[in-house]
Formats: C-alpha cells, sequence, structure tokens
C-alpha cells in the first residue's frame, strides 16, 4: 500500500500563510507524498467556536495531522484526546497529531522559537531577558527562553494585568524569582541592565507598522529576538542592525515550528538548513538572518 | 499559492484497491500534487448509509473530488447537488466532482467500458450481444454498448426480473427492440446467433471462481469481454481463449474509469496507455490483455 501524508492548517486568513510550501518541499526532499491543505474559516464560512467541525471533519477524512493557529489555538484543545505537557501548560495549540483514531496536542511554538534562538544566539548572554509582549505568541517565547536557561526574564506589556499574568506562572513553573513583569514606563531602566530583548507584540507587521518602543531605548549592546516575520526585517530589526545590536528574525521561530510539526506529522527529521533556504526564497528575501 | 489536488475513494472493503497508486502515478507524470485517499467505511466503523458523514467531511476538509464505490454508488446520491445525464439515468454515481461549494455526481464506469471496448474489440461485430448479469456493473456496460453502436442486447441474470427491468429501461433509452431479457435457460440458443458476451457478473472473482456459464456454451467466433477485473485472467477468460475467442479482460474497464475521473478532478488529459502499463504492473501481470 502506497504511504503518504494528509496535513493541513486551521485558522482565519491563512491564504499567504508559508506552511503548506514549506512542509510539502521538505516531503518532496523525503521522497514523501505529502499535501498540506488550508482550512480556512473565512473561506469556509466558519466562527473560530466551530473549530470542532473542521476537526472532526479533517479526522473523518483520514488526515494525519493538522496545525492550529490564530484564532482556534485554544478553541481547539477541549476537543482534542490529550495534550503534550508543553501544550498543556501554555493552553494553546498550534500542532494536532491524528494518529490510531486520537487526536493529540503539541505546541512547537515554543521549541520552535528556542531552536532559533540556539541556532542563532547561542553565546549570547542572558543573564537578564527583556521580553515585550504577553500574548500567545510571548507566552510560547517566555518559556522557551527561561527553558533554554536565561536567568531571569521581565515582560511588559500594554495589558499590565495579562504580564504579570504571565510572570506569575513562569515563576510557578520555573522557579521563584526566574520572571517578573514590569509596567511599560519603567522599560527604560530595565532595558538598561538588560542583556537582551525579547519583541512578541504584532508591531511591525504590515498591519501594525513601526517600532514597539522608543528607538532610543535600543542599546547596542542588547541582543534583540523579533518574532513577526512578515515582513522579515521589521523596523525593529532595521533600527537595532543600524545601532550594532546582534539580533534574530521572526523567520528561523516560523520554520523551526514547521520542522518541528512536520517530524511530528511524518516521523522524519527535517532538514532545517534547507527550510531554512526554502523560507527565504518564499519570502523573497534573503536567508533569515542569523546573529550579525 | 501551490496547486495540490485531493481526491478518495468512499466504499466498503477497499484495501486491495488500486485507484491510489493509478491516480498518483498519473498525477506525478504530470507533475502535479496529488494525494488519492482511501476512506473505507469498514476502517472508520461507518455504516453505507452514513456515507453522507464522509462526503460532509470530504467537502470541509477541502476534498477535489472523490470515488464512490460498493455499497455507496446508490446512497451518495440524495446528498449530491447535481448529477450528469448519465449518472441521472444510471441511478448510481462511481464520481463526484467537488468544486465551488457544489458536488456533482457522474459515472465513469459507463464511459470507462466503453473506451476499453473500443480499444480492443472496435471492429467486433454488435449486431448482437449477450449479456450476462443486470446488476450495477451490468447497467452501466450495457448502456455503454448500446452507446457505442451494438444493435441488440439480450440480458440474462439469475435473478430474472433484474434482467427484465434493466432491458425495458433500456428500451426506454435506447429504442424499441435494442433489448430484450431472456432467461438463463434460453442462454444455449440464444449465444448461438450472437456476435459476443459481455459477462458482468461476480463469478470469477477469487471469492467466486469458476464459469459464469456451462463452458461447452463459448464458441470460438463469440468475442467476450469481462468486467472483473481480480483476477485479471478469469476462469472465463482462459476457456474463452483458448477456444480461439477475441476478449478483453475487465482491467481495461477499471484503469479508463480512473482515466475518466482523473480527468473530471484535474481537468487534465490522462496517459491511459501509460495507466494501463502501471496497472499491469501493479497487478503483477502482464499487460492486460487486447484482443487477441
Amino acid at each position: 500500500m502506497n504511504h503518504s501524508v494528509l496535513t493541513g492548517l486551521i485558522g482565519s486568513g491563512i491564504g499567504p500563510s508559508l506552511s503548506p510550501a514549506l512542509h510539502e518541499r521538505e516531503a518532496d526532499r523525503h521522497g514523501l507524498r505529502l499535501l498540506y491543505r488550508r482550512l480556512d474559516l473565512d473561506v469556509l464560512g466558519r466562527r473560530p467556536e466551530e473549530v470542532e467541525v473542521l476537526l472532526r471533519a479533517a479526522r473523518d477524512a483520514g488526515f494525519d495531522g493538522l496545525n492550529i493557529t490564530h484564532p482556534c489555538k485554544q478553541l481547539v484543545i477541549r476537543h482534542l484526546d490529550e495534550l503534550d505537557p508543553t501544550a498543556a501548560e501554555l493552553g494553546a495549540v498550534n500542532t494536532v497529531v491524528l494518529r490510531d483514531g486520537r487526536a493529540v496536542g503539541h505546541n512547537t511554538d515554543v521549541t520552535g522559537f528556542a531552536h532559533s534562538f540556539a541556532r542563532g544566539l547561542h553565546d549570547a548572554a542572558t543573564d537578564h531577558v527583556v521580553q515585550l509582549g504577553a500574548g500567545g505568541a510571548g507566552a510560547a517565547v517566555a518559556r522557551a527562553m527561561l527553558t533554554l536557561g536565561a536567568d531571569r526574564l521581565t515582560v511588559l506589556d500594554a495589558d499590565s494585568g495579562r504580564a504579570a499574568a504571565l510572570a506569575e506562572a513562569l515563576e510557578q513553573r520555573f522557579g521563584p524569582g526566574r520572571a517578573a513583569s514590569a509596567e511599560l514606563p519603567e522599560l527604560p531602566g530595565v532595558l538598561a541592565e538588560a542583556d537582551g530583548l525579547v519583541h512578541a507584540t504584532p508591531v511591525g507587521m504590515a498591519a501594525h507598522p513601526g517600532l514597539p518602543l522608543a528607538a532610543e531605548l535600543l542599546l547596542p549592546q542588547l541582543w534583540v529576538a523579533e518574532v513577526v516575520y512578515r515582513p522579515l526585517e521589521t523596523e525593529l530589526l532595521r533600527t537595532a542592525r543600524a545601532l550594532g545590536c546582534r539580533t534574530i528574525d521572526g523567520g528561523g521561530m516560523a520554520v523551526f515550528q514547521a520542522a518541528d510539526a512536520f517530524r511530528l506529522f511524518t516521523g522524519l527529521e527535517p532538514d532545517t538548513e534547507a527550510m531554512l533556504a526554502d523560507f527565504a526564497e518564499l519570502v523573497g528575501a534573503s536567508a533569515p538572518a542569523v546573529a550579525d
């Protein structure tokens, strides 16, 4: 019997997603027949709460796995049979493996960011890391930073309650003193004694252009890790590089989360360097910048 | 956006089906990324009446088309938006095209048999054709024979009422005198003045071995068209060839119905000779015999 793998992505407005091309090209390198389809809520006329219908359809139709993105990463959980520890801790699922009649949720955003950071900034100091943004992406990358060994993470968010809640959850998970929150007006002082900045808000995306902080707060000795990858070179990265900061763009996280999902779906070891090259070609840019 | 085609087969016990390999290999020749998946009622624990659930799942999950086989060819009809004339006339659908939110039923068994006959026995006399079997396959191939221009078709079936009903439907469709039914004891006389025999019962399949008629009724001047293709060389074909009859096996119909479905699913013109070669390789036999 011929082996093939059927996967897809559930979310809203996912037409521009590069995941289909990333997964299918990687499968081609393995000689594996794989399809990665978009199940777009907008196209299908479904509300986010109807993610169950699409999940059910994918299960009945024999899908081997799904990625889940905005606005369904939390909504999908109640319809799964099992969560891996990372997804359970985050309360967010971006990858569902469908096997033997069971649906198991994973979160490869955490491992994706960790791999990207380890690739581009493995030798950077992480005694004190400042993170802007405590939403879904922020919750994932904060856990990645602390898992990678950052001593202390200070989280800030325009919604200070959200920052405080994330810091508290991180302290419970990683131990007292590992995480704290701060108010945005405290940012200058916090950054002045930090090693690096993780940016996890939507600012810098095409729909939200601009800088997420005042340019003068960036200092040459800071490294900057960007989560936004559309565009690949955000105004934050451009400004930071001009100052001489070491940086990683959001492309690495996008690629490594896809690579980790590919491994879960297929059981095959992805060629991440080839996937990074594909990504660079697909976004029509040079290779995702590593630390420079 | 990368183009791909997602198709499948709904039916019972379809594990051994060669359709996935036939469709996927043909797609590969076109450089088209295509998956053809089995949606097996038995594997999924669904009753035939639940074909609607699987059809709905395939629609929601973005399938481009489905083949439908036993026991769902009739049951699926009420859940479709439209039927092509052949499928409507037959009351049986083996191919569903899903496009622009609509599900349209087709029947490529009729065209499949017609192509196979035209390829292997195009110059055979068809003044009077005898057909054994008036079930689903029989209804399809009888229409193919009359559409190809056979003057007169006599249908026999162990269930004589079924044979009479098919003959009556054929006369209404193709005109008075084009079709008749006969009782099985009349077979010797009917065959004695016939040009050829179409065999459309399950006899000769692995589960129903043997000959569908007494060997002495086969005469060298008859051509024999077989619908069974598992095994490709049935006892009927072996006996007929030993007598010197021209024959076509059931592989041609199996391949051409797949080719016609492929064209409907993809809009691409299939390479039927290459598909015939694939089929021969897949059944581990020599190329499906044409008239010999």
